[in-house]
């Protein structure tokens, strides 16, 4: 079954390519009010392309942008979700786009193209595979339900509202999303852990209106000055959080995971060359992809108080605000994490300062899936033999509240494959798609389904 | 002499405040550029007074708004130079005045119109008493030339130009500025002291670009986080700054100053309702006027870095800035402290970011008048005769820097003699001038010159 539908996918490389430039033209931007025709166009081309397959689908109305529903019958009565979203970020700066973003351009082995990696490239290596299986074999060896859905891009929450109504519908023994990326070009992965996040937004007054610096500097608290304290006291210099309890919940890495990060043998140089960093910064006696994948972090996202303009403006401004969002690693739970955060700064904060502290908002759980689960399994298997490399397990600092939400509502692994490169440049001008990985990574999703 | 010039001063007080109401209708707003004529009339309008009264007047042009300049012999070789600006602020917020900003007003014993107190008010008050002198004696006892900027709203430095390059053809006794206030509405001050001032700001960097706090939170630093620890460093919670050497050249307060200060039995609930505090704040065991008199601030009048708008945005912002400003007070050098603030800036700099400090900006030093100097002395006898109350010394944790320019510049006493009050609203809309403070004001002036 296998070598008819790789040699299925040889053979049709060029007509996938043709649809999915199709799929590409459309601009379905869900960010701009501008295009909400094509998102509806979008959607319904998926829907019919879909249908051509031989799915039965359907639109599915939202508040927002439609979700599209696809369902093709399998032979067992096992159930795969495939995840994906057929909404892309808008094209700005348009002018640094070496060809028109809806207009894809193949060069250099790659598809140029807003979407092509993220997500609808990816998202269409899947649709190729169950065209793959349904055109080579005849049914699918399990039953496949498609979510895609408008709302990505723009913070949306109506995929969430309807996994959480149509739960009962929707059991299922695995979800399968490309959204991520390899670990590097010749790396393929499965990403079986992301970083939880909670954040807060920390207000401090000490006065009803900005003061004259002269007339009462010295005098009247500055709410600057508390911010810096209670801030310099919830994470050191070294990286430490300095929040008590903070560190209580942690689960330790799994000695193979520790091999694992060894054996990766991450480039701390050619990251600080990336980012334009002095160096690498955090916890002492950890490396980089430890700190990043299996420990929390306290990010100062913004700050802002007084004056911020030219020259200056001698004043003590009445207020201060930080923006801080905290990422969580198992087992730490957003809401405690909040609490416990909320009572340190209030436990801290000097006496002169009026403090108020929002949110918490996002509140996400981390996610972390056994690579031994036969279903994360078969998914490392499929990129073994669809790539022909050997694929690594890897952890995501990110969070990806869809993968929450499945997590949550369904309790199944979800198969983290991602076909796309970090430089493939998501959401930047010349986001493209490496040409072999969209092929390979049709024949990752024929190969999992086919051995599920 | 004095009884004659009083007499003269009641007699006139009508025709005076109607002289004022002219000066006063004059919108000589020197910081906008559509009042550029305005104030070319204002100058004339003063010049044209000048010169009705009995003064050789000029117009001295510069870049900018023209100064004038007058003067009238004395019978002595004394000269004194009296200070004043006939530029003010902007009226706004317009919709907050409840007469017209340019209409003058009179109501309650106050004259309402934008400059009434700052400074045409207090002003007009010298160039009657002035006027006083010469009706009634003919000629003054001593020289006078009196400086009328057009700048001091809008930071010009064309004053401060001309008095570096007429120097020599400015040497005075003392000069005399009224553009401060009383101590209390029944108490008369003289200002014998203020505070100097030095800012710079602090950039930090710690990446080229703003970074995914998902995929390098916890990995690359984040320059808030090292901003936190700088300025928690820099001065503490319970106000003491903490920068070595910082109050190495603190000249103490004199045992009369601490008795002084006593005796004025400042109410510090009455700040605090004032301006909104939780409590006041700042070193321990001193009071506010200690404070805020005699010892310098470190005062952070903004900080920026990242997101500072709804909601979240997951970032490691790549740089963070904050703008201080330094009060001063004797005997600490602008250019000193700076060095030693950024020689402990640089030496508490986490390795992981990038710092600049720029400036010195506005460098000015503290001044200190001896209240034992015989023209201080003398503006405090003019206060107390023309105010029939015991007027007090007081100094101001401000910087005034004309008279920085003069103490520099003619190494003379510089007599801050205010005839305003704090609750004149200077800046504000409604701003007001008390008739009884202008023409005990004008008193006051007489006084001082016929007793020099």
């Amino acid at each position: 079954m296998v070598t008819k539908s790789f040699d299925y996918i040889n053979r049709n490389k060029a007509r996938f390519l043709e649809e999915l430039q199709q799929f590409l033209k459309i601009p379905s931007i869900s960010a701009q009010a501008a295009h909400k025709d094509d998102m509806k166009l979008c959607a319904l081309w998926l829907k019919n392309h879909l249908e051509n397959i031989g799915l039965d689908a359907r639109l599915i109305e939202t508040t927002g942008h439609p979700i599209v529903w696809a369902k093709a019958k399998g032979q067992s009565s096992k159930r795969l979700i495939i995840y994906g979203h057929y909404d892309v970020q808008p094209e700005d700066p348009i002018d640094q786009w070496q060809s028109p973003p809806f207009s894809p351009d193949i060069r250099d082995g790659f598809i140029y193209a807003r979407g092509a990696t993220d997500d609808k490239g990816q998202l269409f290596a899947h649709i190729k595979g169950i065209e793959t299986l349904l055109k080579t074999a005849g049914q699918l060896p399990c039953e496949i339900i498609f979510l895609i859905e408008g709302e990505e891009e723009s913070g949306g929450t109506a995929l969430e509202q309807y996994i959480k109504n149509e739960k009962a519908n929707l059991s299922a023994d695995a979800v399968v999303i490309s959204d991520t990326a390899m670990y590097d070009e010749n790396t393929p992965a499965i990403t079986y852990g992301l970083r939880g996040i909670v954040a807060i937004d920390i207000i401090l007054k000490t006065a009803s209106h900005d003061l004259h610096s002269g007339v009462f500097g010295g005098a009247i608290g500055n709410p600057v000055t508390a911010l810096a304290h209670i801030l310099s006291k919830c994470i050191g210099t070294d990286g430490k959080i300095q929040i008590p309890g903070f560190y209580d919940q942690l689960r330790p890495l799994e000695d193979w995971e520790k091999q694992n990060i060894q054996k990766l043998a991450f480039d701390d140089n050619k990251l600080i060359k990336e980012v334009g960093a002095r160096k690498t910064f955090g916890e002492p006696g950890l490396s980089t992809l430890e700190r990043i994948w299996a420990r929390p972090s306290f990010d100062i996202n913004g700050i802002f108080s007084g004056y911020a303009g030219k020259g200056m403006k001698t004043i003590i401004p009445s207020s201060a605000t930080a923006k801080i969002s905290i990422r969580l690693v198992p087992d730490q739970n957003p809401h405690h994490i909040a609490d416990l955060v909320t009572q340190h700064i209030k436990s801290i904060c000097p006496d002169f300062a009026d403090l108020e502290i929002e949110g918490p908002f996002a509140a996400a759980e981390p996610v972390l899936f056994d690579v031994n689960d036969p279903m994360i399994k078969a998914g490392h298997q499929a990129l073994k033999h669809a790539f022909d490399a050997e694929p690594v397990y890897i952890r995501c600092g990110g969070s990806i509240p869809v993968v929450n939400t499945f997590w949550q509502q369904l309790k199944k692994p979800v198969i983290l494959m991602g076909f796309g490169l970090d430089s493939d440049g998501a959401h930047a001008p010349n986001e493209r798609f490496k040409l072999d990985n969209f092929i390979n990574g049709t024949k990752s999703s024929a190969y999992l389904i086919a051995n599920i």
